[in-house]
């Protein structure tokens, strides 16, 4: 652990998160949720999105870009797809509502999917997906956001590193889970670099000008996972989002309009496995198909074959034990927002 | 164009292939399907999925691979999914049922999924996504195949090349059609170097040994894009496909059962965009979109701004008007194949 970094046990930092998210106007369920959330993400070792966003979201409440207490409402209703308008809730808060709906539908119609319109920031985005393959579904989870990754082809902010999150239940294994961005690398690994002053890897990020840096104070937006691809799946991620339900986000940015302002929008889709097959039988099958993977000759310098979602259970398992590492500038932050709605901060473990 | 290279009008080139297939066993109306996707393929100058594969698909009917008269079956039948079992069908035959069937689904209940089990080659699968999206819905396709790509992290093939294709309506201007493989490269790219004798690109293949190589005599198979992402939405699409619908192809190769016979699994999706919004509104919002892209300043040395699918249009306005080509060895090929089943060859267009 770095100079500083403090050691919180993830219930005690939970409480904790979920108590600024009440004092800060959210009712105490979504507090829960979005405590939830942050936590598992740093449980799981993905800490840009895990509690050092609780200070940018407190900020956010007060810039009125992000809504406490949301009137979320039901926009259109089908067999098998729902369309709720979010009201600029909490990710956490609108994209969960966005799942259990989907899960239900799927119940009905053997598929069902949720598009969420005008959410805020849905953090890691794997959660809501893990949510259906804990009730033998397929989950599948992606968004779209305002521009922050080029355009492939262009020399600038064209399409947003847009996320996709797949997971599917196993038997005697976790579920393997899919979460990744459209773009190479991370806006996180951005920030990293800038606070541990190291270079960025090449290719990852691009000046305000659109040319390629691996300066992290240089860096303004990020290239997409090989180059038409990434891109291609960012836009039409858009396409069957924001555009279908009413809130596109990228032709209003580039447009005349050109409104940056915070806003996404969700697509969660559930597969009632039952309905297909048997939940046993698939559960079974998905283990059998890890197992063939992992015996599969590593390549150079690893000490195993890994799978989607394999390290993050690993990581949780440890901090489980021994806590979540807070470094300290994250620390300090949170100490800041905890005094300014007088909320206490949670334990250190000892040693 | 190449020593030896002829033109063919695209209907004469697409009537002889309907002619061969009729020949080989296949009943017309199926004929005519998987002409017309092969020639598609050729309009859009996606050579590597067009009639070059003629010889391999008869071929492969003679050794009782490919079912000329399937009996395709529905084997499951759910408010917005359906299930049907190809029987070894033709991909172009049993993939445009299987998106015949979403978008009817969609029709019903806003979305429509079918899974089509025991499918063959696929051919271009942007055909069946354009297919919805010109009956005013969203088309998504995605297939599993037997491994042919290395799984990140390993040295050995893990999964398949698997690719995915997305299609929405524009208003003046086309359909935005996104298809791209989970690889780095193509299999075409490999058999194209092949052919002309020169080195592949860094970072596309891999030996059997699974080392790097650009000597495409050497090369076996893939690389996953971006590496772990490409490699996980291509083990996410046999997740979603053949572990659901008990056809599972990689746990099957990869195993003792050591059964790497081909065999593909398709998931087609439609979503009815009348069911979420005004299909006016949605294909001009489309076309906006599509400006705002093209209005970005484009990379250094490129003359425009490009979108999915565009080259491809403007490939079959040109090939429209003045045929298709096709190599010396595609046509010695099909010169033996049409010989073979007492077809006469198409007529080739003159200057």
């Amino acid at each position: 652990m770095s100079e500083g970094t403090r050691r919180v046990r993830a219930d005690a930092l939970e409480s904790f998160v979920a108590s600024v998210f009440a004092a800060a106007g959210t009712p105490a369920a979504d507090a829960g949720t979005i405590a939830e959330v942050l936590v598992w993400a740093n449980l799981r070792g993905i800490d840009t999105h895990g509690v050092l966003r609780v200070p940018g979201y407190v900020g956010r409440i007060e810039s009125g870009e992000f809504n406490p207490r949301p009137d979320i409402s039901v926009v259109a209703e089908l067999p098998a797809a729902t369309v709720i308008d979010a009201d600029r809730a909490f990710g956490p808060v609108g994209m969960s509502r966005g799942m259990e709906i989907a899960v239900a539908k799927a119940r009905e119609a053997g598929i069902g999917v949720c598009i969420v319109r005008r959410v805020t920031h849905m953090a890691a985005i794997g959660w809501f997906a893990l949510k259906a393959a804990r009730e033998d579904m397929i989950g599948l989870v992606f968004g779209s956001s305002k521009p922050n990754m080029a355009w492939h082809g262009a020399r600038a902010r064209g399409v947003a590193t847009s996320p996709i999150a797949i997971a599917v239940p196993g038997k005697a294994r976790e579920p393997i889970l899919l979460d990744m961005s459209t773009s190479t690398g991370s806006m996180g690994q951005v920030m990293f670099a800038r606070d541990s002053g190291t270079p960025l890897e090449p290719g990852v990020a691009l000046t305000e000008r659109g040319e390629p840096t691996t300066d992290a104070g240089a860096a303004r937006f990020l290239t997409p996972l090989g180059g038409a691809k990434g891109a291609g799946l960012s836009l039409m991620f858009e396409c069957l989002t924001g555009v279908l339900v009413g809130n596109p986000l990228i032709a209003t940015a580039l447009g005349p309009e050109g409104d940056w302002r915070h806003s996404q929008n969700g697509f969660a889709l559930a597969i009632d496995i039952a309905a297909f097959t048997e939940p046993a039988r698939y559960r079974q099958d998905i283990d059998t198909l890890v197992d063939a993977l992992k015996a599969l000759p590593a390549a150079g310098g690893q000490d195993e074959v890994g799978v989607p979602g394999e390290r993050g259970y690993r990581v949780m398992a440890e901090r489980l034990e021994s806590g979540i590492p807070l470094p300290a500038g994250t620390w300090r932050r949170l100490a800041e927002v905890a005094e300014g709605l007088c909320v206490a901060l949670p334990a250190v473990v000892e040693g």
